[in-house]
């Protein structure tokens, strides 16, 4: 199992290193975290049966490692927890890049590849990991809820994914084109994308005179 | 290798089928298509040396077969190449479900998981496959564009992805929680989530006088 090289990065070798423009990779802990962070679904690859799968799941960062759960029941969650080996990504897309050219057309993005193992979080911690998930996806929404009972935690599994490699990958700015295709009369630029939260919708079923949760109102747009 | 069961669907077996909550799981071509359609980010999950690895790539959808392309060079090109098996998937997420209870907050997404191989591109097929991602991301982009020149297509591959198997999972809606908890006063409905263009910001060195691109002055909001 790789280790992190320091305590602020992670080793680089052949399976997590950018070859792709280099200089867009970044193995630093700051930069990795902040990333993860900015996200709440990743994306899961593992293998069974020679067969590669899949799947997007919820996540949440607590120092090295990542939270995910899922149904006992689940696949993934059944599969992953015998220890097989895995990588998950994260990726935000922030726009949109166009190029003169067709060739040099891009996209501005932050992503993480992260490898490493699953393993069951035990039963002592399993609350704390679902608060962990909770505030990734929605912050201060944990405490407004209704906590899970020992039913519910019970027919939970969680999973704890400790990072043992990861990169980051990160393009910004505008398009870069051949030097001759500047004076084509071609309009470049980038068109940035944002991910919104629209207002609200209350459930029908909501009992009267009940408010706009404090996690939602923050929330911003 | 399994074929489509019908002209409309997939077949359906252990590797596609949606076991957690299947009546969220869809298996004829035209979810599976509006979904695919909605997008051109995907994540690829395949394995070497028995790890698996996953990236984000772009694509575009033609018929039954979805178009990735990198340089020639990059890691998941050439080994996609040898025709492993590979699975793809594709997550737009439209809302944050807030329960009244922890355990059943959710997610209102549209996601598709398609198994395949990939296999190169020959020569004669490779700008119409570079038109349909082009078109996937900014629709009328490419023939504002200078086009790609022999050098250029001659460093790039692309691959098609022959969609041998998919499966497509949506969840829409309010949150479904325990009876007992809709007496609680706690808030509970959809936060929903949209991705929007913002404003387009001109390349520094846009030539005087070119106007914007329609494809970005029609790409809406």
């Amino acid at each position: 199992m790789e280790q992190a090289g320091t305590t602020n990065g992670y080793t680089v070798d052949t399976r997590n290193k950018v070859k792709r423009v280099p200089d867009r990779g970044h193995y630093d802990k700051e930069t990795v975290y902040a990333i993860l962070d900015a996200g709440y679904l990743c994306h899961i690859s593992f293998v069974m049966d020679d067969q590669p799968f899949i799947i997007p799941t919820l996540y949440g960062r607590e120092d090295d490692k990542l939270y995910i759960h899922g149904a006992n029941t689940s696949r993934l969650i059944k599969h992953l927890d015998k220890g097989v080996a895995m990588s998950l990504a994260v990726t935000h897309v922030d726009g949109i890049v166009l190029a003169r050219s067709a060739f040099h057309h891009s996209m501005n993005y932050r992503s993480v590849v992260v490898f490493g193992h699953a393993r069951k979080v035990p039963d002592a911690g399993k609350e704390n990991a679902l608060y962990i998930i909770s505030e990734s996806v929605l912050k201060g929404r944990w405490n407004e809820s209704r906590l899970p009972n020992a039913k519910e935690l019970k027919a939970t599994t969680v999973l704890e994914i400790e990072i043992e490699q990861a990169s980051a990958k990160i393009r910004t700015g505008g398009p870069r084109d051949e030097k001759e295709d500047y004076a084509l009369d071609i309009w470049a630029g980038v068109l940035p994308l944002e991910v919104r939260k629209l207002p609200p919708v209350s459930d029908e079923l909501l009992k009267e005179g009940v408010e706009l949760a404090p996690s939602v109102r923050d929330a911003g747009s």
